[in-house]
């Protein structure tokens, strides 16, 4: 097998350091808005990173210099621009690009960290801090839904993923005020794993996390992790035939005997790389959110 | 098209302000108890509410020098008085008055705001409190939810719409308990956009926030916003078909170009008011919860 | 009828005290490990108490001198240990133990409370914290989900439960990092109903509330809450149509009117004990989790 390099992106640049991805948007002159072509590259290296036995964590960040870690879509030239590439079929065709990269993102097995080291707007929230296991961010950086202050509506499956990480209650005053708030403010601090107050300690503490995972955390349990939690049962007892089930096949697998033989001679473990296929995993359906075309 | 005048209420006060329709319970000398006469009142006020264009965002409170709120259900005739259209048919037709205005609010397509300036009992959170967007409250209001401790249920949708914003943890203490707990308790603090020290400044931060959002959202992308919330798909993938098309067709809209023109050109909004038919909205079926009777 | 006398547990100590029962896990030498023996006691212990009329309320503990809560599983000799009984037939016969005592918790009538007045560690957070109603804890406890360092799986229902309790931010968090966190960390404090400064505090603060609820609270109305808040509907409106037939059938019992005359009487409420069968009580189908045999 050969592994990707990770090079000749435009709007990201992208490096690997000790099995931890890391991938900065690299727009600062253009505000770090979002665009066509940084959704293409950030879909596009999650699906690699997704698939790529070397990496085990996932960063997404900003220059700390930068004058936002994302303002938002790009809609100096109004909100057409996002829809020409679906004017070919009908209307029906729209897939929000915020929503495929959440997706690719959300989908993704390893551990994806984001590194919010400046303020944020729209898509700078939906898509690039809400499908993410873990949020750090910098307690200066404004952070703002204001989509029905705009006449459009929240995307990037934010409306699945904000209530289910924080609740209706907060999800519902950030959405249906559109206000600008920051990360200490109470509805919004339940989001974040961490809330530095510099932004140059943000991607600093974010990635000496990384890199401990990265040692610490087995690949095999990370995936089932997330698909319990994404993908888990509509009962505890559907939850339990689940667990049962991936608890029996982990604790079967060398990762399991390596973290009991680790913990109890006191060293780092030293768990297998490789996300291979099991006969089980995953136990779930795949949606295809692909359009269908109506026209030859 | 002609406009209701909100006038002819006997339980309640209603006044329409810039937009804004400020509904005041109106029977302090009976505590603000709720009774079947309060609660066909704040139904039809809130189904006109609805309806009517004029009205972009809805305020519902009480005098700050009643004695409370909202002091629950009046029992002081037992619980049967609660029941009594019922008897006509089987004990299956009772459709518990509570969660008829839960469900009045909730489902109201325009912003709705509780100004909650004093204690609050049983349904007084149940129904006049946990269905709306956003809550505001007096720090001293003192707030229970007792069923527990008298013999009965949680009504009016509570079992659905508190767990849901703010955590089963939460919720749990709150019902299983059925203690009295203030806004600032931990159990309780997520449930409310803003917490106020004097019974005086609940209502009038309630009103600044409701006139700023009477002109800076957008009707449309409120009702599209809310009905993602409450009609979302059950994963981030059925949401994304869903909020793309929503911000596919919210795009295309003069409140869309408004918004991006209005933002650029630093200057409020001019949105339209008009709640229209959509061809796709609602994308949701709607429950009929009404009883079949089974006699002629 | 006759009842249990809760003796003859060899894992732990079992006592009835005015319709509190108190289960205290009795493995001091063995650090609180959880073992196939105590998994065992434990759901028996709790099927006994949701059918014993006398017991309104279990609470479960550990001696506040021992050197934890539950440190975990046993495992010290491997994983294997934990799936001798399953090899008999396939892999797919195993249930996973901290499940099935999870399930047991969760589907108790009684109110349930867990005193955590020491550390505690995987299973002694997934089985013996999150299926509980009320957590009590000790600030000083670390608390612990190591799976992902161990290379296994989060077990015991814990991916449905824990998101249910909190959100999926801090539940992500603590799944995904495996750390050890003190009760008042952001991620962890909404877990909780009361932290208390010393261990010797959690046991008798939790006793006392239970003791109270004991007298105050209705069994009727606890499970009637407990179900609604389990088996409630999937929308406002099927959530009202199951609420509006709970308080219709507890509005007309004994404890409603004993509920209404005791407060205007101003002293506690007698509750009929009896968790009789309603015609309509459970109204949802329990899921069967037991594995049928491929082999005679």
């Amino acid at each position: 097998m050969s592994f990707p390099d990770y090079s000749g992106y435009k709007e990201i640049k992208v490096r690997l350091d000790d099995g931890v991805l890391v991938v900065t948007i690299d727009r600062a002159k253009k505000y770090n808005t979002f665009a066509s072509s940084v959704a293409k590259e950030i879909k596009n290296v999650f699906d690699l990173a997704d698939r790529d036995d070397r990496v085990r964590v996932v960063i997404f960040t900003a220059e700390h210099t930068a004058p936002a870690y994302c303002s938002g879509a790009d809609i100096s030239g109004g909100w057409d621009g996002l829809f020409k590439e679906d004017e070919e079929d009908t209307e029906l065709a729209h897939r929000d690009t915020g929503g495929q990269i959440s997706i690719s993102i959300y989908n993704c097995r390893k551990i994806t960290i984001a590194a919010v080291n400046g303020h944020a707007a729209g898509v700078g929230i939906t898509a690039l801090q809400l499908p993410f296991d873990l949020r750090f961010v910098w307690a200066g950086a404004k952070q703002t839904l204001p989509f029905i202050r705009r006449g459009i509506a929240p995307e990037a499956g934010s409306t699945y993923l904000l209530p289910r990480l924080i609740g209706y209650s907060r999800a519902n005053s950030l959405l249906l005020t559109g206000g600008t708030y920051f990360p200490n403010s109470h509805l919004l601090q339940s989001l974040y794993h961490e809330i530095l107050p510099t932004r140059e300690e943000v991607f600093p503490k974010a990635l000496a996390l990384a890199k401990e995972l990265a040692v610490h955390a087995s690949p095999k349990s990370v995936r089932y992790t997330k698909g319990l939690l994404q993908h888990g049962g509509s009962s505890i007892e559907e939850t339990h035939l689940l667990d049962s089930r991936a608890i029996r096949i982990l604790a079967a697998s060398p990762d399991a005997a390596e973290g009991a033989k680790s913990f109890f001679e006191r060293r780092p473990p030293r768990f297998e790389g490789k996300v291979s296929k099991d006969s089980w995993y995953p136990w779930w359906m795949s949606v295809d959110v692909k359009y269908r075309k109506s026209k030859l």
